[in-house]
């Protein structure tokens, strides 16, 4: 298996990047193919006692999409960049998947551009594990990739959701959610409960409404669907709830420990991060194209490109791709 | 100063709610007019050694509109409900201002429904003050009662948050913030980049875009501006966010700490509550409507209504309604 992982555009360093691809390439025995600037990855490999060759190979790009750039122009304009020169090789077989922690917006662009669409599937998605504090994870969709929704696109989401679930999870029977602001069915804005009566139709367990404060602690589905843009503010407002939770405790603690306890309390902290933290969701899929490509977060560390590379990995061996193309005839008729 | 307080339809018990009100009449020296069920108020206002009279007044109310009925029907159908006749006796001025913890749809249904809107403004707005962590709380408008928006109702939001903080926080040239996902301009979806076309037109100081995950935390700007639906969201994965990373701490430290460290941590939580919980929120104000509507949480203790009860009298002491009517014209002509 060879997975390519593009190491510009990020804001963490093409080295740290790298890094994290090493540790992949050892951990789960694959191939990782490194798009960007040859000479820095060929130095960061050999930081990493290792070289350029059949294992570790490089894809060489003279250009960079920068993540304040508008995606659909830069992936136009930028046929040169890491992101899309990555892309076009997976889609010429050159390697089975691609992840990359660049802009995000680009790479769903760019995905479109170069691998296509999933014929049945309405619009691409992407697929966050949102940790719980009572068992699995719960996987998020969308969180980002299409923001301006109608109702059969939603119900694409939750196809791709019970899917992903069903072969990378190995839930037999998944449920799903609809992500809304308050349990009853009527209560939501237009789209949700016009998804609503879609989603009653379906293949696919549908526990109707689920409210957002209640996921990560009662963790009331196995899927929850909503459009990227509802999505994306759900991700970012539990990370500032738990940011700000975290400032509130550092605080008191400051002003009412010892410097004792404050090194004990410390140990919290570090539990706090490793469940909330973007880096334990490894990286989250871009569902609905043709391909396996994955999305880290800008931020990444290197253990956040090696549990990224795993998704795609494991999208990859269960052949998801496929999975959903032959189960998406549902939704096409929409 | 007259505020009728609804005792009914609400998860809390009405005794609770009427003890808030007695708290606050005494706190605030104000009266209070309390719409439910008379027996159940008499027999609360002697449990808190008070007595029916000019201070403590009574409307007699049949009919409860429930949390989970849908919103204008419930209202169309119930006009001798608390909810309905209190907003009516808003209407015809026998009282200044009106707090209810029962359904939030019906409270905007039947607010639109007895009061009417405010001319100039095209749909009306729930305001909420988040606590943040350097500073001012900031206001965040609409969190429910608009739930499919245009763009120019979300400048009229805009709008009405201005006034609010320099009516009643007096903040002399409020900044205002489009709630989005991403910093740049064109992050977002059709509607948020509708409306920032909008909102730099506008006569208040217009931030740009703000994300999420930053906002109580890093206090960008004096008001977030969201539709109805989203800003819910917002609320509630905040909330999320924060009980999640509370519930990891007590499992760490239910795990690591001895008996005497854990009493000592139960501080901690309580800070972490007091600036996180709703309650310390006060109420919600409904902004738009020719009235002072002030929505508490469905699950108010008694300090909860006493809080929202002194929104609805700083809102009725500054003129609220009438600074919103009196500088609505630049919504007006979208």
């Amino acid at each position: 298996m060879k997975i390519i992982v593009d190491t510009l555009g990020a804001d963490s360093h093409p080295a740290e990047i790298v890094k994290g691809g090493v540790e992949a390439a050892r951990r789960y025995d694959i191939e990782i193919v490194f798009s960007g600037e040859s000479d820095s990855i060929r130095e960061a490999l050999k930081e990493e006692g290792e070289r350029q060759g059949s294992r570790f190979s490089i894809l060489s790009a003279s250009q960079v999409i920068a993540m304040e750039e508008s995606p659909v122009q830069a992936v136009r304009s930028k046929r040169d960049s890491s992101l899309v020169k990555g892309l076009l090789a997976l889609h010429a077989r050159e390697a089975d998947g691609f992840v990359s922690p660049g802009n995000t917006g680009a790479v769903v662009a760019g995905s479109i551009f170069a691998l296509g669409g999933i014929v049945g599937i309405p619009r691409p998605g992407i697929a966050v594990s949102f940790p719980s504090l009572i068992g699995e994870d719960i996987l998020v969709i969308d969180v980002g990739a299409t923001v301006d929704c109608h109702p059969n696109h939603l119900a694409g989401f939750a196809l791709m959701g019970a899917i992903y679930c069903q072969t990378i999870k190995g839930v037999a029977e998944p449920t799903v959610g609809l992500l809304s602001i308050g349990g009853e069915k009527h209560k939501g804005n237009r789209l949700v409960s016009r998804t609503y009566e879609l989603l009653k139709k379906r293949p696919f367990k549908f526990a109707g409404n689920v409210e957002p404060h209640c996921i990560v602690t009662e963790r009331p589905v196995d899927i929850v669907v909503c459009d990227g843009f509802v999505g994306n503010i759900l991700l970012k407002s539990y990370e500032g709830g738990a940011a700000a939770t975290v400032g509130i405790f550092h605080q008191f603690i400051k002003e009412n420990f010892t410097k004792i306890g404050t090194i004990g309390i410390q140990a919290a902290f570090t539990s706090v991060r490793a469940k909330m933290d973007y880096r334990s969701y490894g990286g989250a899929s871009l569902l609905g194209v043709n391909g396996v490509v994955v999305i880290a977060h800008g931020r990444s560390d290197a253990e956040a490109i090696t549990a990224a590379i795993n998704v795609a990995r494991l999208a990859v061996q269960n052949d998801l791709t496929a999975q959903i193309s032959n189960n998406s005839g549902e939704v096409a008729d929409e």
